[in-house]
């Protein structure tokens, strides 16, 4: 088992990584401290590991709360339903609650357990490799709104985080594929060594080498938990982890909630964040060309939907938590392992860059 | 000007208290570094003071967001009413929320501002007697759910409060009384001073003294400053800032929200707690006697409505923050200026306090 802490002070919390993690109640036991237990999940998940979850955690007084799958269902809709079962159950402020699942089900309990009774514990865990690397470490909770992506959140938080790698071996391909585009990021934004591993590995990934995956969930936590702990709730550093999720963002909105998953809307928008960063003369197009092999190996998208033209990504980038007084700012690339902090960009090279890959 | 500090590290903020405080614009405009501000507040208020701030803050970029008054609507609805304002309005995250209003209005748009893009800078202007006393002061944010007041919520700090005692001239009286309540509690927790103080000069408050409403409110913040600075999130002694208010919360529930002031039913639950604190043999008949006769005096109700029964008040008290795996936890009096932490309480002396009190 591969361990590594997020250094936050005393909300510092350990991530477990490694196979069969679900098989041994005791590492997640020795995070619980109350009898009520509530967990989590969705209808695609709970089929496969909430029994498991369940037998580990018997000695507790536990409820389940089974929701729809797909990005449409991190709503506050979602979340009200959560509240009203841990209301119906009278679970009080030291019950724990667990997220089993992905990103969706991350996002959603966890805004939830930041809001219950204000706040009560919770634990994190990741079923798909996006959830691994990336959403469920650092803290970020949300709810999607209909006119922007996790608009309505709260920085909170986990008690630990327990990543069991066999869980990714039930994960349909293009979810998996999806993790990596979020894997492939912390090269690009601060780990150019990581960059050439992945360069180097991307076939064994694919052809889910477990022990490889490891090394590559714990690097990707390795790299996530350094920002988080230097810069919690983003008022720096924190938003290079950010690179190609405003266009990406766009790509979600545009292309309706669930159509495109997380990190397919994530490797486009890398595509745009380094075609602009090459138009400004930063990234050279080798390494434009590197990045967009290293995705397509990934088995991502590399080019926008074509029902999304520059308009669409106008409009829907307008509404951006990086953004100033209405000045659109994006994360750009210096080279392959650097990023910029989140900057005004001109809009004509912008448009440039959305009509070179766009659609009109 | 009276002023205070609510001291809480870097999260510390300033309480003003005066007469005309609307009328200067400086005092607000010095703690909005943002273009954007957004003011919340309710149909009741609106046309008394909104024309007056917004006048005031005419060199923003200025939105309002009017909602129907009333308990009632302190709920998730209403919160994502004002998510759709601001991000219609395309709001960014430096974006400062103001609420103008009573308790319902600074618990939901605080609940908003904590939420929003994961928390944006707010600002409290209490309209209210409750509100400036209470409710504006210390950072709990939140809505109700049908089944528990205040189940969602947030710990989360205003920037400053600007409670302007001119506003409590078009106060009705009711609502002039329900603030009363939490005043009252104050010298029942920890202030014997303050409630002799009170018992000598009721009439005058009553009588719309404004320079001893203004002591008022001060001291009330003073006690309510000192309590949360020294435990911001409730782990201790915050909890005795609820006397009564367990009692209270399940008549406003029972009654159904709105039907009954928070207030109003918080000195309720203030007789009843007052009761069981008697029966335990701690408080005195004669002191009993005292707290009954200042809420009177205060124009509060000091008896349980016809229409809850003691089953009522025992399964709307059965999900409450403070209980703890699903035992029932209080706040006693051991004396007029000493209430106790949250303590288990014996089930049948509980019902002999209800039945007593009761109605069947």
């Amino acid at each position: 088992m591969r361990h590594l802490e997020v250094a936050l002070g005393e909300r510092s919390y350990p991530i477990y990584i490694g196979r069969n993690l679900l098989d041994d109640p005791e590492i997640i036991t020795r995070h619980i401290t109350s009898r009520q237990v509530m967990i989590v999940t969705n209808e695609t998940v709970s089929p496969l590991y909430l029994r498991k979850l369940e037998v580990a955690l018997q000695k507790y007084s536990l409820e389940a709360c089974v929701l729809p799958d797909s990005e449409i269902h991190k709503s506050m809709d979602s979340a009200m339903k959560i509240f009203d079962v841990l209301l119906k159950c009278k679970m009080s402020r030291g019950t724990h609650i667990i997220a089993l699942g992905g990103g969706v089900i991350g996002d959603l309990t966890g805004f939830v357990a930041a809001c219950y009774q204000r706040g009560i514990p919770f634990i994190q865990i990741p079923t798909t490799l996006l959830a691994q690397v990336d959403s469920s470490v650092g803290g970020k909770t949300a709810v999607n709104h209909p006119l922007g992506k996790n608009m309505i959140g709260a920085f909170y938080q986990p008690k630990c985080v327990i990543a069991d790698t066999n869980t990714l071996l039930t994960l349909p391909e293009r979810e998996f594929s999806s993790g990596l585009a979020e894997v492939i990021k912390y090269g690009l934004i601060r780990d150019p060594e990581f960059f050439e591993w992945l360069e180097l590995n991307m076939d064994d990934l694919i052809n889910q080498d477990l022990d490889k995956i490891g090394f590559c969930i714990e690097r990707s936590c390795l790299n996530k938990a350094e920002v988080v702990s230097a810069d919690e709730r983003e008022s720096g550093i924190r938003a290079t982890l950010n690179l190609g999720h405003t266009f990406g963002h766009a790509v979600e909105i545009g292309m309706g909630y669930g159509e495109v998953l997380h990190g397919e809307a994530v490797a486009i928008g890398i595509c745009l964040a380094a075609d602009l960063s090459n138009r400004l003369g930063w990234l050279t197009d080798e390494d434009m060309a590197r990045i967009v092999d290293l995705l397509k190996r990934a088995r991502l998208p590399t080019t926008v939907p074509p029902t999304l033209g520059v308009n669409d990504f106008l409009e829907h980038m307008s509404i951006d938590k990086k953004n100033v007084e209405g000045q659109l700012r994006l994360i750009l690339l210096e080279k392959i392992g650097r990023a910029t902090l989140p900057m005004a960009v001109d809009q004509n090279q912008l448009v440039e860059t959305l009509t070179a890959y766009g659609n009109n």
